[in-house]
């Protein structure tokens, strides 16, 4: 796919344009209601070279539309909340739910490419960033999201008529700023770099269309004849049950040695003055934490473990001293109906720390692979492919943040939880802690146990590894989690 | 309530404050529990002058909730998109849902301070901003939502003190900042205006409790005290089914003379040409729109109506040549789940456009004095104070926003509307436009003809007013809603 191939010399006589855009349009209708009942998102992407159409064609798409099914997204510059998250943490948020169409008006491969030409040495971080890109777009087209991308193609001397007619007319003259021609005198440099961009993202699950841009009247029929053949076959194939999933491959590898649960130390670990240990752990806690919020470097700890395993006895210890102001603890239960509409990540990825935050998750997106896996809440290609889009979406989030993640499993005996769960039953001020459903669990207990396991094997990345707490015994279980996040963070600074 | 009359020298010793707090701890967390099963939300707002102690009430206060189930919001400086919205818009979405807490590190009152701080004439716009804030705590309060504001008051040579220490601790010295200091040297000027502050807002509802802080330890147990007393007070209340509502006063008035409703023109209207007319509105439309747009001024669009009025076809045609860029379509039907958990504005507000774009509500807030009057999922009490809000949230925008509201009501006779159902139903291109809660719709036409009846009477306001569509005539419907919304866009530039 090269742009300097296209034939920019196509066109679409007024006629026919008419009575296309017309048949078109009232299929794109009926279209809409079809995936809006079937529950399959779309997400379509319009890009391409200022004054190339981009507003225009983005008009006649929503104007097909029922307005009740979507929603436009002209993309800018990131707010400054945006600004302090990963790069693609906005566009996570702007996902559609099942059955609904998230149109994008330029997107993440604008603000890649205006974003990295500022910086040095940009090509190289380029191709991080279109590896990113595929990763993200390839999650959503397994869960079922119709991914499709236009880039709409002009001549340089078109592009310079356009903007002449622009400045020329008193309602749009101000759009036509000092940077877009600056953009247009370097329209050559950019050919290659758009060229290299698309080739890179052009996947089986989001595939880039080019249009001719020239006659604007051919570039609609093209953009939406592709539309609806795309949404037409997958109409099909979803009435048929036919609708396939994406292969995955194994893209973050996760470390060779496993991880080794136990529930006690090892012998010869000194046991003594836990608590005193721990006090003195705190003030260097709050000394590395004011450290990160003032380089506004993120970190992110996650709380897994067995039931009564102390997650929340250790998680307010934690945070016994910290500044309030910079951090926050996001309790983790079921999804509501309404989180069930997107990708599963997404309602994690919303509360991922800004610069300078912890974010401290008790229990996380490891139910996918625990609760979800175990309950069979999730079908298994789900719960098999999430093992690497968690990777995946672990390793973005420290990449493009320079931030850190701490992952821990509490781990105890299944004695030592009996005991706990009878104490707590026991006492008038803990009974609140346990439920019928904590004794439901205790019973699948080997059926948990094979999925930590497997859990730990294959998401203890380099980058985000797991930590093993050994909690039969509290106070050694609450040092070691303290000692772990100071390392963590100073390794960070 | 004047801060000066406070006894400054007040102190707790160190057995006595540790002792209190430690059983204080245990009965917040009781209670924490117990309104979250009441699902009564708890507002704690925590005001004061720097170095007054702020951080570390805040902290001692989170530290005894469990992190489940409350929100720690700091409130600083809005973010360019706050910016672009009224001044209560963030707060109305830091609002906790039913059973939880909602603690602010300060809040509406610092910003409001401190914005208009930098304005001239500031003591004018200071009442208007006084009675809005009055307004907002009443809304929440008649929802249920417990209300409680601290104020850490500290004399001027103590926060000299408390400054000095933190600018030697290298810790903190980034912290004091010139600002900081500059608001140090303005302490008595600064006294008399959160005087008035605190006086103006001090309601039944939300009600102030000045706070001596020289002594951390003192302040520290009256907030838990005061904090505890509260809300036992309310899950008692609770318990018993004894919690009363609110009364509410008419603040904003409706329009003297009733809006007149007919489904088709005043004899004498010219019908000519309508389409044609129409043509050259939407030419006019475009142009008021990009002025809008440069101006930065927000208009909201409300359409209601009888099913089958229009509604749909109006919005198509209004918005054919609008820029996308500028406008959104917002479709409104039954609250989800998640959406109950809140006070009901709260969807629709999170939807208030920002400055230059304008918003279409297809269908809107006044669902609650129709829909959920006549289908009675609301109670009497509930709806009737909804006229009162609606009023009061509708002049908020357009007077923190500078912008503007239309508001249309879609007539139909009863006889156009059987003839459009039967069209429907025997067209197959539209018959999923009909559905059987249509038709049960219409066996309550009269009682939601008394429902519009109130609903005209009661929120026709001088700066939101109805406009009635007569909409047995499509044409006649669209060119005169296009004509409406045209007026009152250039009555705003």
């Amino acid at each position: 796919m090269m742009l300097d191939k296209l034939d920019l010399t196509k066109t679409t006589d007024e006629a026919k344009y008419e009575k296309t855009l017309a048949e078109y349009t009232d299929r794109l209708a009926v279209l809409q209601r079809t995936l809006r009942d079937q529950k399959v998102p779309t997400v379509i992407v319009i890009e391409g070279w200022n004054a190339s159409g981009i507003t225009r064609m983005v008009h006649e798409i929503v104007h097909a539309l029922d307005p009740r099914g979507y929603t436009l997204h002209a993309i800018e510059k990131p707010t400054e909340e945006e600004r302090g998250r990963p790069f693609l943490w906005r566009f996570w948020l702007k996902t559609p739910s099942r059955g609904r169409m998230a149109i994008f008006a330029r997107s993440w491969y604008s603000r890649t490419i205006s974003e990295m030409r500022q910086k040095h040495a940009w090509e190289k971080s380029l191709k991080g960033r279109m590896k990113r890109i595929n990763t993200f777009e390839r999650m959503l087209a397994d869960d079922g999201t119709i991914i499709l991308k236009f880039f709409l193609h002009i001549a340089k001397d078109v592009q310079k008529v356009r903007l002449e007619e622009r400045e020329r007319n008193p309602r749009t003259a101000w759009l036509v700023t000092p940077s877009i021609w600056n953009l247009h005198r370097h329209y050559e440099d950019s050919l290659p770099v758009f060229d290299e961009f698309i080739a890179k993202t052009d996947t089986d699950y989001a595939p880039w269309t080019l249009v001719e841009g020239t006659d604007p009247r051919y570039a609609i029929l093209k953009v939406f004849g592709t539309i609806i053949k795309t949404l037409e076959n997958r109409a099909e194939a979803e009435a048929e049950g036919k609708q396939k999933k994406g292969k995955q491959k194994e893209l973050v590898k996760p470390k060779k040695n496993p991880v080794k649960r136990r529930s006690a130390p090892e012998k010869g670990v000194e046991k003594n003055d836990l608590q005193a240990q721990f006090a003195n752990l705190q003030a260097e806690m709050l000394d590395v934490h004011s450290v990160l919020f003032k380089r506004k470097i993120p970190l992110i700890i996650v709380y897994e473990g067995w039931d009564a395993a102390g997650k929340g006895g250790s998680i307010t210890r934690l945070t016994r001293f910290m500044n309030p102001l910079g951090y926050y603890v996001v309790p983790v239960s079921a999804p509501t109906a309404h989180e069930k509409e997107y990708h599963y990540l997404r309602r994690f990825i919303k509360y991922f720390p800004p610069g300078g935050d912890i974010a401290v998750f008790d229990r996380s997106w490891y139910g996918r692979v625990l609760v979800e896996r175990v309950e069979k809440i999730t079908p298994e290609p789900a719960w098999q492919r999430a093992y690497q889009e968690i990777n995946e979406m672990e390793e973005d989030f420290v990449t493009s943040s320079n931030g850190g993640i701490v992952k821990f499993w509490l781990e105890i005996s299944k004695d030592e939880q009996l005991k706990r769960f009878n104490e707590r039953a026991s006492d008038p001020k803990k009974v609140y802690k346990i439920t019928e459903e904590d004794w439901r669990n205790r019973e699948k207990w080997d059926q948990y146990d094979e999925a930590v396991d497997e859990m730990l094997a294959r998401t203890s990345t380099e980058i985000a590894p797991w930590t093993v707490v050994e909690s039969d015994d509290k106070w050694f279980a609450r040092v070691k989690a303290l000692k772990t996040v100071i390392a963590t963070a100073r390794n960070l600074l």
